[in-house]
């Protein structure tokens, strides 16, 4: 059902009319079937951003030589920077998550129902509360309480846990620690956060408790890379519902868990699916 | 069609069990026809929000004594703060614009077709680009253009003018300018502005720019009552529309104008049918 | 945290002004205390729908003899429909489901994390595939295939089933089989049905499939009491989302699951805390 | 500030890879600078959608001779159905109009503040009602009343006009006539209705009534191209509001005004941006 022997690339470079030509070419050229393009250009800066993916099954040129050869015939010419996806690798996941279980327990149904074709080796936690649920999915479940003091020693051993396990995407699922600027460095754009406002309203602790005291109409949530700046990362998907007076703060927090599920599924999906690029600190999500 | 005998009380006070029947009482009991009846309780602060509207044709106590009469018999027994309407009175609006239109032409289309039962005394500009708007349906247009030395004396000669035609709220469509806080006493809650933020988002000025540089996926609009801390009055309506990376500012801008003006007008229909109270710089907008 | 000692009174009746302030005092005078008042007058046909929770601390009337004073004392001088809850009874839910499981895990982990209070003594389902979730939970699963022949045993099976485990509330999760009115007789406005389309568009089976081929720009789900006919029942909660010719009918069918989902959940969220009243097949839903 | 002198090229065809990159070379060898390029393939019936705007600055075919080396180099090889705009070519539009008038004003507040940059030359209209408004703007109005047994002449003197005026689109605007076939066939996909429901929901008379007796929780309008079946178009832009219990069928027309207007709105502009596409009675519109 799902086409599976796909390969994707995606890219963004200085604009030049000549680059979705070549790119398509490209693959044309060597027999593979284009599946789905996108391209977007920054109007302001001159940017080009492209999505192509193809079916590889006559495709001429090896899998393992695809990269080499649309480095060399392709990107070098164009100053791009690119990255190859394959459709079939199952993108491997981990989990962390604290004492809220509503985008926890979201995602694994996702992932158990097999909405998201993922796989999902470990889940970590600065809490032993979750075992049990992990102990379900048979997935390792790893207790590293964190500290001011031990930080830094807790992430060296969640840094050797996610290299082991060669984990391709990091899932915030309200985790209520703040990461090291080190720690983000070794996932660039691969850990996705979800904040429980619509940034760059409220940021910081306690949304809901802002958002009530203001007395706004509409409150959101927002999912985006975690960068060394809190709350500050490219935003991949946004949504808001409207609230009114009758709002306690407590209706606020309940309702919000629906809207912090929806937005952080959304995200994963988008980046499970290859439509995010970043840069300069904002997204293009194709769709 | 439209009931036109109708009075409503709008009234807060810190909440006790017998306000809502007592003055349910007072109306019944005085042979009033009660059309409409809305209260809300804040939960945190113990504190009611009412309003009732009833029809006056067989209410005994005379149009000219309800007010006293409420005060003595019900208001003071609870410590209410309290205000009286008559719908028959035709609200008097003041129409303050700079250089964009869209707000302005929508407000007067929905005064010329009837669709908001006012009327238009008076249009106040910094600029004379909309005399000619202002002609067509006969309404006084006053030039008053503002610089940093002439703004209180420029102000002053709008505060006369406003009392000279009765007016009773000041809409301002999209008017450049920041009103003093000697200005703004005059009009407590009666100064609707618009902003094209979902505040507390980018208050300030270019909005659009600072949400198109941020790279949010959602912009909004807000309307607010106008108060001494600019874009920090008790909002009224906002609501917000999706984005993308395919939006420019220039077209951010273009899609902003439909959402400023819409939430512009639900917040002056909501004023203009006595729907909203105001305490602690937040609103209870009844519907 | 959460106010556990309350007594709700769900009632409707003819219009009478005097109706609100009579149940009012009816509490206050018994030493009552209101935590929410909530009514609304349907200006077409005169009706009040009035909603009213109050603590049961210091009330004088026995819990077990409210019913009777309120019908004695209140409800047979307006002619009232009227139903009286307690807060502290928790609901019982049976969840019906066939092979879709995003509502039937959505609900399970609501239930789980106690965002709901309620107990789930039973499952029933069409097929045998979830059995190890309900294994999970320790909740009772039957499975009890239906076939034309078969259906109306298979039904007076379930009846048994749901009587002996005193169920106040069916769930049906996606349940894709169409009920005898024998059966739904036996829960008048207390099985509650999600379809797959903002009704009355796309009524009947594959909605996404018809919604797809007449290229519409929104899709959405409605969540309402089941009745005889099919898709006819009081709405309870509909919502929606903007599709555009990016969609396939496939993803369609993937972005249904979410507002599938949530429209159910915020249907049966409503009916636990007894804000939904219906007549004529219309709802009121209170907030 | 707005780019001017652009062509675009609206095309589709049966799904070729070639395509893609055979038009954007057409352009690029041409000297044409690319400004836009969007496409979209229809994955049930392999059919391929394109649209691309691009400077005409250096293009080194005449502007009068594009066309015919389009479709001899490019489109007449790939079975293309394409047309050809000029961005500098400025839309002469048509209003039809009947007794309401928030459409009518919407429009022409756009025209009139430049927001849109079109021609209006016309204003038909069965009854006499607005033609004041059209003096204000010069437009020439022209009042013909329809009866069952006048409309064919009616319309022959409509069309006449219409072409006299170099009418380009017609823009129903509320206006409450049915066209006959005859009518339509001559501005195949170059007539937009606006309808006030979210179709197929509610399709005829009285949507409003309608909605409000089944108890639906949202309403909403849609704006299509007219065809030979009422309510059947292919429709180009819709939108819903959220409604409740509380909205009495003159609520909803005062909220559906607005509603109506906006997505009357955004579907004209994207006719006129040349961002529609029709194909078996759907739209791909471009953003």
């Amino acid at each position: 059902m799902k086409v599976k022997n796909t390969a994707i690339i995606l890219l963004h470079a200085p604009e030049d009319g000549g680059i979705v030509p070549a790119v398509i070419e490209f693959v044309l050229d060597n027999k593979g079937q284009i599946k789905k393009l996108d391209q977007h250009v920054m109007e302001d800066n001159k940017h080009l951003f492209m999505r192509i993916e193809w079916l590889l099954d006559d495709f001429t040129i090896p899998r393992d030589k695809i990269g080499e050869f649309f480095e060399t015939l392709i990107a070098s010419r164009y100053g791009m920077t690119w990255s190859l996806h394959f459709r079939e690798k199952k993108t491997r996941v981990a989990l962390f998550v604290s004492k809220y279980s509503h985008c926890f327990h979201d995602i694994l149904s996702r992932f158990e129902s097999g909405e998201w074709d993922i796989e999902i080796p470990i889940i970590i936690s600065n809490h032993d509360k979750f075992r049990y649920v992990a102990e379900r999915y048979n997935i390792h479940y790893h207790h590293l309480p964190i500290t001011k003091q031990n930080k830094r020693e807790q992430e060296e051993i969640e840094l050797k846990l996610l290299n082991e396990h060669n984990i391709d995407l990091i899932v915030l699922a309200r985790y209520m620690q703040v990461l090291t600027n080190e720690f983000i460095d070794h996932y660039p754009n691969r850990i996705i956060n979800i904040h429980h406002s619509s940034l760059p309203a409220f940021a910081g602790a306690d949304p809901y408790g802002s958002a009530f005291r203001r007395g706004v109409k509409f409150m959101g949530a927002t999912a985006h890379y975690a960068t060394e700046d809190l709350d500050e990362g490219p935003i991949i998907v946004q949504d808001v519902i409207p609230i009114s007076h009758r709002d306690t703060i407590r209706e606020m927090k309940r309702k919000g868990k629906d809207i912090e599920k929806q937005v952080l599924a959304q995200a994963v999906w988008a980046h499970l699916n290859y439509n995010v690029l970043t840069f300069k600190n904002k997204t293009v999500v194709f769709q």
